[in-house]
């Protein structure tokens, strides 16, 4: 199952009690971190996410609100005897920082850290039943957004039906992998007619900070769920654009466009203390919206 | 009038809803920060400080508990048109961290930011009506502690005895400042008979992070309120001198030894749910001595 929890729905200023953006992916047991605002850390004992889960964090881009609670959950990993890799993946320079605070407070970690510096658009990771994969998206500084992408399942077998047809049981993972099965007569047991389609593996999207862009589309194209910042609503489309941000209409255009069947909408400015607006203006363009409520675990 | 509020009482990790070290000191309008950990302007928010009021920032090392959460407050600063000049005393390389962060965000901030780079004890700070001093504490790296110090005002003139004694109205400041009065006859009012002493300005130290060591005690001997750290209880003694920390039973004695009039403790461990045990076992060796909780405001 796929599923991702906000700790962090607030654009730069904290405020209303809303936070600075990060969320936790996770997938069939493993735990991504995306984004590590200021608070983080208090965010996820407050929610009582098992920050001991956490194998990868995937930081977007360098603006304080994105990244500012890293160095502090590092920190108390450390403090708190992690043992097991953490991997980064993030833009340059981020490493520097992070090692020189580190060495600043004479702080040698108990755990392995490992930092992937991300320099384009590609494949992140690639697991046997999941793959990562980053994005650019239009900020002012280089910045990113990742692509949560489950795997194919093997098809699943019917094994009433493959008994019927006399397949050995020693060929039924083979046929879960699609192959047919040729008979010792030279007749084909066609693979549709033992086995089922798999479930389609879900797709999440985290589409980062960034101004309306369609080029983002082919990245998130069908996915199941995305999550598009909307820092202002449509009336402030013009400050929005200066600064490199997107309104609420403009997040539900690109969850039309792109065909997706759930938009997530958050990162809200700070001058809004209702977010009500936001839903509305969404949902007049794309019905499937939801706000991004911290605390709370949407599943893809 | 001298005050301090907390907004973090807790060690490294945050836990149990504490949080970790910073708080506010107050001076006769003028107002400072004290370290400034991870989520301290979320704490400002919550505890309704006005975060506008601060015009120094003192911190005073560089583990992450102490400073974690000063390069989010400054970028707020920013987003929210600060225009004051804002100082921070740190030691180095505190303005390097700083700076690097802003710059890889690409952030110019509206307002001048002033670094003084603490690289002994002495004054930092001396104004019309305090002055503030550091010193060295024993810690695992370069740390220092903080006296905030309020002037002596001036005597206070009884105007009806200067009027008896017909001293002339535009002597009278003088006499504030502890002036005799010499009348034309050559004979001498005394300074004692027509003014009263000036109420003694008080005095506020706070002890950083640090392990037992009383050659602290020069520079807060006398103070009226103290905060000296207090991470572990007298049965982990060890624990807390391999860590360069203090037991809450060290803690009295230092203010015991200083004959300060009041003791603060914080800086709790997060293996401790309860505080109970601080406030007892200090309060058997010094009896004036509080646990520092977060939002209350200790008024020196």
């Amino acid at each position: 199952m796929l599923a991702v929890t906000i700790l962090g729905n607030n654009s730069a200023v904290p405020a209303f009690d809303r936070h600075p953006t990060s969320q936790v992916v996770t997938t069939d047991g493993t735990s991504f971190l995306v984004d590590c605002g200021e608070g983080t850390q208090i965010q996820m004992i407050h929610y009582k996410i098992r920050r001991s889960k956490i194998s990868h964090i995937f930081i977007s881009h360098l603006h304080g609100d994105h990244y500012f609670g890293l160095i502090g959950l590092i920190n108390s990993f450390g403090l708190l005897n992690r043992l097991q890799d953490l991997h980064i993946f993030a833009p340059s320079p981020l490493q520097h920082l992070i090692e020189l605070q580190l060495k600043v407070a004479d702080t040698v970690l108990p755990f392995n850290l490992h930092f992937h510096t991300i320099r384009n658009e590609g494949v992140l990771l690639d697991e046997e039943k999941y793959s990562v994969t980053c994005f650019h998206t239009n900020h002012r500084i280089e910045c990113y957004g990742f692509a949560f992408i489950e795997k194919k399942k093997p098809r699943r077998l019917l094994p009433e039906k493959a008994r019927e047809f006399e397949i050995p049981s020693h060929f039924y993972d083979r046929l879960t992998h699609g192959e047919d099965y040729i008979k010792k007569d030279g007749s084909v047991v066609k693979n549709e007619w033992v086995t089922l389609e798999a479930a389609k593996g879900k797709v999440y999207a985290f589409c980062a900070d960034t101004k309306y862009d369609e080029s983002i589309i082919p990245h998130i194209d069908g996915a199941d769920m995305i999550y598009h910042e909307t820092t202002y609503l449509n009336n402030l489309a013009e400050r929005a654009a200066a600064r490199f941000h997107s309104t609420s209409g403009q997040a539900a255009l690109i969850a039309q466009k792109a065909n997706v069947k759930k938009l997530l909408i958050g990162h809200f400015s700070s001058k809004y203390e209702s977010l009500d607006e936001f839903e509305k203006e969404a949902k007049a363009v794309f019905e499937n919206t939801e706000l991004a409520l911290e605390g709370v675990t949407y599943r893809v």
